[in-house]
C-alpha cells in the first residue's frame, strides 16, 4: 500500500451500503434496526462449524471512522450528498452488538452475531461483518475437521503462499489455530496474534549445498534442537532416509532430542512405513515423520485409518483456501425494524425457499444432556427468553419446531440445562465484554467439540444436529407470510 | 490491526525461510542463486491463466524493511543469532527481478518470474511472492472465464463479503479488474485501485420500507440514474417486477436512463425471460435485467446459451474465492547457484514426476502466426538466447521439444515471430521498468485473451497449448539428471 493514501476500514464496504444509508438518512435517519447475521448449510457437508472472527471484527467495529482521504473519495464519486457526508465525517457505530462466544461449535440458521441500532448505522456494518466472519469461521472449521480425523496429532499449519492475499494468509492462520491447529509457519501471523511458529527446511536448502548430506549435517550443527530433515529432494528411500539417519545419529549420540524427517511427495502411507523401518532398525525409534504435500481431512483420515506411523502433519493450501467449499455462505439479514417507534419484526421471503429468513429479535438456547453432550438448540424471541428460561430451570417439557417444516418437531424435557448463546458485546458502542485470550478461545472451540457427539464429526454424511424454533417464533412467521399475502399472490 | 505492535511485511514469510537464511547467513553467505516461480497446472481444467499480482508485489519487495517491533518478535523465539538479527536491521533487496508482463496470458511450468542475487536475500522473497502472484493470478483467470462466456454482458465484481480476510477482498478486485471484471462494489478496492464502483440495493432497503412500492419509489427519486431495483425480496413476478413496472415507468417520463431490475434468486432462465416479457409489454424495453444469485462460469455460460435477455451479471463468491479450486499451483523454485563463483544450474527430483524442476537460467519465447494468434511457447537458457533470437529473425526452423516426454516435439518454422516474456523489473534493488496504470494491465489482458484460440478458452476438455524446451535445455535436464545418478539408485 506504499504511496496510496491511506484509506480507512470504513471504506471496506460494498457500494450500496453506502448508497442505502444516505437513503435511510434523506428518508427515515431515526429508524432503528434489527439485523441477524448467519449462515445456511454447513461447510464441507459437514455437520458443525466453528465461530472465529468475533475479535478482529469487534475490533474493526469500534475504529470505524471516516477520515478526510475516505470522504474525499466518496466525495469523487458524486452520488453523495454533502449532508450525508457531513454525517460520515462524524460517524462512529452506536449501537448493540450480541455474540454467540468466538470458538462455539455452531449450526446453520441460528444467529451468530445481532446488530441493532440506527438503521443507517447498521447497515453499514453489513459487508465487514460479513468479510471477517465468513471466512475465519470457514478456516476454523476446516481446520477443526482436519485436528479431528488426525486423531491427537500435531497440524502444522503452512498456508501462507496458497492463502488468499496477505490477510487471508493472516487472519487464516488465527482461525486455523482456533479450529485445532498447533502452531503455524506464518511468522506475522505468529507475531501478531502469539501463535506459535514452526519450521523445517525447503528444498532449495538442499540444492544450496554440494550434496544432501552436507546440507543435512550443515543444518543439524546449526538448529539442533527439533531438526526436522526434508528427506524428498533427489530420492526419498534411496538417498533422503539414509542420509539424515546418519546426521540424526550424530545428533542422538550428543544428547539432543526432538528430531526426526519430513516427507513431502510420493505416497506417504508407503514411504513412512519404509522409513520408520529404516529409522527404527538403525536405532532411532525417537525419531519423529512429518508428512506434508497438498493434505486434507479426506486424505489425512485415510492414512491414519491405515495405521501409518506419521506423528505431525504440515496442512497449508486445503486448510487456508478452504479447499471443496470456498466460502462460507453466510448473510445479514433485517430481522426487525421501528414503524411509528414500536419495533416490528419482518423476513425476507424469497423464491428460493431456502433464503427465506425468521422475522424477530431472537436469541439461542442450547440444550444439553446430563453428560453435557448437545441436545439441540432452540431459536426463540427475545420477548419470551423470561418464561422459557423459567421453564428449562424446572426441568418443563420444551416444544421443538422445525425450522420450515410445519408438521415436524419434537417436545422434550430429557434435557439437564441450557445455555443462552448470544450476549452482549457492544452496549451503545461501547465495549462491554472481556476479549478473551486466543488459546481461550482455541480451548472452547476443543470443548465444544468434544461436546459433540462423534456421530456429528463424520467425514461422510454426518448426523444434521437439530436447530429448531420455539412456538411463538412459529406463529409470528406464520402470521408475517400471511399478512404478505402470499399464498394468495401465488395462487392467483 | 489497532492496538497491535505494528510489524512490517518483512514477517509476512515463512518461520523457515529465516531459518534457512541464517544459515546461509552463517554457512555461505555469498552464495548467489536464481528463483524461479512458476505454477504447475492451469486451474479450474481451463487451458490458460492470467498473470496478475506483479504490481503490488514489486512495491512491497521494494520496500521490505525490518524494524525494531519485527527484530524484537524475533529475539523473542530464541532461534535467532545477534549476527544474523543485525544483518536483518540492515536488510534490503539488492537484487534483480525479471518478470513477464502483469496481464500475460501465462501457461504452466514457464517461470513468470526469475528472482537473482543472493541466495539470503533471495530466500526470504519466497513466502510473499508466491502468496500475491498465487491469488491474484487464480482470480484474474477465473473472472477471465466468467468474462469470455458473458459475451460481452456487464461483470460486476460483488464478492467482498465471502472473500478471504480484508486483503482477500481488496486483491480479489484488482484480479477480477486485470482479467476482465467491468466495476466492483467494493468501494476500498476502488478507491485504492481506481476502478469503478458499483451498487444496486439489498432486500433490508426494500424491508425497511412499509411496502416494496414505496421502497422503489423512494430509491427513485433518490438515485434516478442508473436506477436499478432488486426485485426479488417477496415475489419477483407477482410483486417485484409489477411494482418496479410502476417506478420504471414514471423515471422513463423523467427522461432518466439506464434503469432496470435485478434478480437474486430463482431460475433465472425463467424469471429473466418472463420479466423481459412484462418489461416490454409495459413499454419499457431499455430497461436492463441484472442477474447475480452465486453465479460462475458455468451457470452464466449456460444462461446465455439459452439466450436469456440478461444484460449484466453480479458475481461475486465465486470470483473472489476461486470456487472449485480455490488455490493456484505455484511455486518458488531454484535454478541456479554458484558454486566457487561459477553460477551452475540445479534441479529437484521427486518421488512426484510432476514435481520434478527445470535446471538453468531461463526465459521464454512466445511464438506467434502470421495474424499474431499464440502458437508454442519456448523455454530456453539465457546462455543460447542470441542464437536462439538470430534464427527467430531469419525464420530459421525451431524445434520444440516436449518439457517431460522424451520422444515428443516438433520442428518449426511456420511462425512469422518471437517475443520474449521475462524482462528486468529490478535491477540491483531498483525500479527500472514502468510501472503499468491498472488499465494498461486490463487491456493486455483482453489482448493476450484476443490472440488465443477459441479451442484454448472452452471451458470443457480445452486445447492444451504447447509449452515446449529448447534443445539445449533438454540436454542440461539429462546430463543433471544422469549426475544426480537416479537412474542406476532406483535400478538398485
Amino acid at each position: 500500500m506504499n504511496g496510496k493514501p491511506s484509506f480507512n476500514l470504513c471504506l471496506l464496504t460494498d457500494l450500496y451500503e453506502l448508497t442505502m444509508m444516505q437513503g435511510y438518512y434523506l428518508t427515515h435517519p431515526d429508524q432503528q434496526a434489527v439485523f441477524e447475521m448467519f449462515f445456511r448449510r454447513q461447510p464441507f457437508d459437514g455437520g458443525f462449524s466453528i465461530l472465529a472472527g468475533s475479535a478482529p471484527l469487534i475490533d474493526t467495529i469500534l475504529h470505524l471512522r471516516f477520515n478526510p482521504p475516505d470522504l474525499e473519495y466518496l466525495r469523487s464519486l458524486k452520488i453523495f450528498a454533502d449532508s450525508f457526508l457531513e454525517y460520515l465525517a462524524g460517524f462512529r457505530f452506536t449501537g448493540d452488538i450480541w455474540s454467540m462466544p468466538e470458538g462455539s461449535v455452531v449450526f446453520p440458521n441460528e444467529p451468530l452475531l445481532r446488530i441493532q441500532g440506527n438503521i443507517i448505522e447498521t447497515q453499514l456494518l453489513e459487508s465487514i461483518v460479513l468479510n471477517m466472519i465468513n471466512y475465519q469461521t470457514l478456516i476454523a472449521t476446516k481446520t477443526a475437521r482436519v485436528a479431528h480425523v488426525a486423531n491427537g496429532g500435531a497440524i502444522i499449519e503452512f498456508g501462507l503462499r496458497r492463502a488468499h492475499g496477505v490477510d487471508g494468509a493472516i487472519s487464516a492462520t488465527r482461525a486455523a489455530f482456533i479450529g485445532g491447529a498447533t502452531a503455524t509457519s506464518n511468522v506475522l501471523a505468529g507475531a501478531l496474534y502469539r501463535i506459535p511458529v514452526r519450521g523445517t527446511m525447503a528444498h532449495s536448502w538442499v540444492m544450496s549445498f554440494k550434496s544432501e548430506l552436507a546440507a543435512f549435517e550443515r543444518y543439524a550443527e546449526l538448529f539442533p534442537e527439533n531438526c526436522i530433515l526434508l528427506v524428498d529432494t533427489y530420492d526419498t528411500l534411496n538417498s533422503g532416509v539414509p542420509n539424515a539417519i546418519r546426521v540424526l545419529h550424530e545428533l542422538k549420540k550428543t544428547g539432543y532430542e526432538g528430531f526426526g524427517i519430513r516427507l513431502d511427495s510420493g505416497d506417504l502411507e508407503y514411504l513412512s512405513g519404509r522409513s520408520r523401518e529404516m529409522l527404527d532398525l538403525a536405532g532411532l525409534k525417537e525419531a519423529t515423520i512429518m508428512a506434508s504435500n497438498e493434505l486434507d481431512e479426506w486424505i489425512i483420515n485415510q492414512i491414519v485409518k491405515s495405521n501409518s506411523p506419521i506423528d505431525g502433519w504440515g496442512v497449508g493450501s486445503k486448510i487456508v483456501t478452504a479447499d471443496k467449499d470456498p466460502f462460507l455462505t453466510g448473510v445479514y439479514k433485517l430481522a426487525a425494524k421501528t414503524d411509528h417507534d414500536a419495533m416490528r419484526p419482518v423476513m425476507k421471503i424469497s423464491n428460493n425457499p431456502e433464503k427465506t429468513t425468521l422475522p424477530g429479535i431472537k436469541n439461542v438456547l442450547r440444550f444439553y444432556d446430563s453428560h453435557h453432550r448437545l441436545l439441540a438448540d432452540l431459536l426463540y424471541l427475545e420477548e419470551e427468553e423470561e418464561e422459557l428460561l423459567e421453564a428449562v430451570r424446572f426441568n418443563k417439557p420444551i416444544v421443538f419446531h422445525h425450522p420450515s417444516l410445519d408438521l415436524s418437531g419434537f417436545t422434550s424435557s430429557a434435557y439437564s440445562g441450557a445455555e443462552r448463546l448470544l450476549s452482549p458485546m457492544i452496549q451503545n458502542g461501547s465495549l462491554i465484554a472481556d476479549q478473551p485470550e486466543i488459546n481461550t478461545i482455541r480451548n472452547r472451540a476443543a470443548q465444544g467439540l468434544g461436546s459433540l457427539d462423534q456421530t456429528y464429526k463424520r467425514l461422510i454424511n454426518p448426523h444434521r444436529y437439530k436447530v429448531s424454533i420455539s412456538t411463538r417464533l412459529k406463529e409470528m412467521k406464520t402470521r408475517l407470510i400471511r399478512e404478505y399475502g402470499l399464498f394468495e399472490a401465488s395462487n392467483g
